[in-house]
Formats: structure tokens, sequence, C-alpha cells
């Protein structure tokens, strides 16, 4: 895949995975202009009859009709894809991607954690691959129906190496669609330091029996964890060449009272019985950190207390 | 990962697959000062006992004493990776692999055709991750003995992007070790273009009953196949943005009675009662040709035929 040569007016779109975060984006892209198709399985019917509502601080709009479909098969080939599905479903892209692509399809994962990006390009070739950290708070709160508490933002980067045309034209959409959307130079060095907070918040808001932020750094126990937790990742992350500066891990803890009673999204998902993104945020982590030869006790204690809870949720 | 700080200066290697082409430049690179760890399987005890053997046009030289391993957990962690195996064997990398890597190893696929950049990126990360194509004739006369009759050269590139400082530098030890090697900016397209003659001799060699190219070239209904393959593979390639020139493709096939009597590397396997490198070099050009909109009915009827001939051999 020759990089120069892709379009980058991207004017079909398909949203694989319309959970909280792709129809919220997907319908604020076909809001704003854009020729867009959704993958649904549980709100197809409803979206289909009543369109998609998004509830946010400045009002509600609703889309409709929406253009959704039970399969790829059906969206077709398309310019840019995002994928927003839970990544503990990834073993369904292998099926689900290669209906959606023609000869300059770029598809951007927009999915937590580790090793997305390589599983995605393992499917449909590395030359035209991205991905993307998602800062939102968003909840399916009805069939079809999106709210979101935090608009927030979106940072892109390409599989490897630096921005380049077609990520910044990706970012323009997004903008476009009233989203703020950055592009990075290194994707797997932004993907670590959202890890650093992800690791230890989203871990011990399960692993610490079910509780939201603000209990975990009232408990000392589980606050000295925060801490280490973040050192360990930060080394993992350093070890791989990318920067943490001190300065950031402070803030990722001095900053989280802000939140309240947050509920980080493994919570919402261990409370609604849905399995966890184990892998993506924890075992890969944890894995490439060992590679490189980082020894992370901590993160290897989480990551079994949540393999314990999450075996609680399939059973 | 992040690919200003990988180390330029590469002082141990392993070479994951000593078949010809793993043995020979693996040496080569020993020969010329590297401290390079094999990977043996076949030839572990012979090596060990009797070191390397390449016989070259230039004369004969031995490598002894080979730092020989029969696993990858016995070599460890080292600075670069050549993976030389057959495609075939790619499901062992996810196991083989991991001992290697430490936080800035950077992972070489030599192997034929097309996806095994991904695959290993799937493994490893994208961040570390390069591609090579070589163009060599080298056979494994005896056990830890490898004849060269055409050292040719190898060109390297990155899984996706432009050539960077750490392509030049691997492109270096080997330009030190007395191999020619040049970089790429598009390695997918250096691959694609390798594709227009392995996709067509190397397939019609084995789809002929076994036989070498000057012999392709003599039956009309075989060259015609053969014209016809190289019109395909060009179109997919172009398809996905890769520069093809007619010119190019004319030469692949005026070049090829210089050969004479030539075995293409998958004739020589199928000969051996070795499995074909199926996937690799015909069932992935053709659904990457499909996925791009590319009708390729010969590349179909190729890999059909090759499918059984395929059979056969592991009957």
């Amino acid at each position: 895949m020759n990089f120069v040569s892709f379009v980058v007016e991207f004017k079909s779109i398909a949203i694989v995975g319309s959970g909280a975060i792709g129809t919220f984006y997907g319908a604020r892209l076909a809001l704003a202009g854009g020729q867009v198709r959704f993958l649904m399985r549980r709100d197809l019917a409803a979206v289909r009859a009543h369109g998609i509502r998004l509830i946010e601080g400045e009002g509600t709009r609703t889309l409709s009709p929406v253009a959704a479909f039970g399969t790829t098969e059906e969206i077709g080939p398309v310019d840019l894809v995002f994928i927003t599905l839970k990544t503990t479903a990834n073993p369904e892209l292998a099926r689900l991607l290669p209906p959606l692509l023609h000869a300059g399809t770029v598809v951007v994962t927009l999915q937590n954690g580790l090793g997305n990006e390589e599983r995605v390009a393992a499917i449909v070739g590395a030359g035209r691959v991205m991905g993307g950290l998602c800062y939102i708070a968003a909840n399916r709160t009805a069939p079809g129906e999106i709210t979101c508490r935090y608009p927030g933002s979106i940072v892109l980067g390409e599989l490897a190496g630096p921005a380049l045309d077609r990520t910044r034209a990706v970012a323009s959409r997004f903008a476009a669609a009233g989203v703020r959307c950055t592009t990075e130079d290194s994707l797997a060095q932004a993907r670590w330091r959202k890890l650093v907070w992800n690791v230890a918040f989203n871990g011990l808001a399960v692993a610490g029996g079910g509780i939201t932020t603000d209990r975990i750094l009232a408990s000392p126990a589980l606050a000295a964890r925060v801490r280490a937790l973040m050192d360990e990742v930060a080394g993992a992350a350093r070890a791989l060449g990318h920067e943490i500066p001190e300065s950031f891990i402070r803030e990722q803890i001095t900053r989280t009272p802000a939140l309240g009673a947050y509920q980080p999204s493994t919570l919402v998902d261990f409370l609604a019985g849905r399995e966890l993104e184990l892998e993506a945020i924890w075992g890969e982590p944890l894995r490439r950190g060992q590679t490189a030869g980082v020894a992370m006790p901590e993160l290897g204690r989480l990551y079994a207390e949540l393999k314990k809870a999450s075996q609680t949720i399939n059973r």
C-alpha cells in the first residue's frame, strides 16, 4: 500500500460496532453531512424505526433516517472504517472487515488498549491502518439513544510512524462534526500514556469490589496500588522508548478527584455483566512490559484478580 | 514504540529459521564479525560439530564454532531478529519470537509473499517490524552446507511508511558482510513487484507438472498464462496504489530465458515433497486483489491447481 496514493477525501464511512462510542461519533459525522453506515446488532430495529438520539449538554438531536445494517456485506466497500467494537469481540474482525474494503479504504480502530492496530493490520494489510484514543464519557441510555456527559476529544495516529496527510484528513472530518481531534506522531506512546490511568483506575474499580474512582483514592491501600501500578506502566512504556514524564503521572492522580464518583468504563461493563477488556488493557501491556525486561508484580497481581472477576461474569 | 529511540547499532542477531537463506545470511554476518545466534532444527548437531560451510563462486568459507540453538529461549533477547522460516511455519512465530525480544529489538521478516510483516506485528507490536525481499539462489547441499549460485541482493523496508535510519542501519550491516542491500520507501510496492514474477513462474513450474522456467516459456499455452498472471498481479498492485510500469512486466519475461533451466524455489520445495508457500505467494495476493475489486480469474485458477498439488504432497 502506497501512502501517497490514498484518497484523503472520505466520502463513505462505516461504523463497525454501534455501542455508545460508535453510535455517538457516527451520528455526529452523519449530522455534519457524512454518508455514514452503521453496523448494528442490538439496536438495529429500534434505530431503523426511530433513528438515533444524541443527548448532550447543548441539547438533543435526532438523526433519522439512519443507514443501519446487520452485516458488513450489506454495508459494502467504503472509504473509511471506524472500529468501535469492544476488544473482546476482536475475533469477529477477520469476518467483518473484508466486505468493507476497496483499494483505498482506510481503517481506524478507536478501541481501548494495546494490540488492536496490529490485529487489524494482519487482516487488512499494514498500509491502511490508523488508530485513535477516545476521551469521552457517553452511555447508551435507551435503544438508539446515547447520552454524552463529556464529549472530550480524539487523538489519532498511524499504525507505525508519524501522522500523515490522511491522518489529518480524518481529524478534519471529526473537527467538522464538532468533535475535537488531534493527531500524534507516535500512536503507541499516546496509547501507553492513556494506559497509565486506565490500568490503575479501571482495574481497581473492579478489583476493589465494584467501586468508583473517589472510593479508590479514599482507601490508603488502593491509592498506594494506584501509584505503584502507574509507576510500573510508565516504566514499561519508558523501557519501550516512550516518554512519560513524572509530572504526567502525578497529574493522572491529582486530576482524578475532580471526576467525583466516577465509574470507569470497565466498572460499567462489570456492573452490567459484560465481558471485561482484559487482554487489551492489562494482559497485553503486562506481556509487552515483561518482554522489555520490566518487572511488573503489581500489574501481574491486578491482572490475576481481574481474570478471576471476569470468570465470575462469564459463568 | 517510538522510532527515534531505536538503537541502530545491532550487536546481537538471531536467525529464526536456518534453511538455506537464513544460514547463508547469518553466516555471512557472523564471518563479518557479527554476534549471530542461529535457531536450528535439522542441522543443529551437524553445525555444532562441524560449523557452517558456505560454497560460493568466490571460494568456500567455514564458520566454526557456530552459536546454534534448538530453542529461542536458549538464544534469549537480541538486538535484531531475522525471520527466515518458510511461511508455512508462521503459526510457530507466536511461540518463537517473544523470548528474543527486549525493549529495542527490531524484527525483520525475510520471508516470501504478502502478509508476513502484519503477522509479525500482531505478535511483537508494529513499531519494531521491518521486512525484506531476498533475490538469491542458494541451496542446502549437505547438513550445515549452503551452496550459493547467485548471491543477489536484499531490498529492505519498514512495515509501513518510508525507510528510516534503522532501516539503513540494517542495510549497512549486510553491506559490511558483502551482501548487496538497498532500502525502499514502500515495502508493499516492492513485494507486489516481486510477486509479478513469483506468482507466475513459481506457480506454473508446479502447476505445469514440475517443470523449469525454460519449459514454461517454450509452451505457448503456459507462456500465455505467464503473461495473463503478470497482468492480473500488476492490476491488483495498481488498484492498491502501487506503481508497476508496463516495461517492468515485459522485463520480467524477457529476462527469464537467461536463467536457463531454472527451478523456482516452489518447484524445489515441490520436488522435495515440502509444503508450498501457498497462502503467502498466491492466496493472500488473490484475496487482496479481489478486495480491491480486481477480477483475477487466472490467479484463482492457478491457486486452485496449486492447492490440489499441495494436497498431493501432504498426503
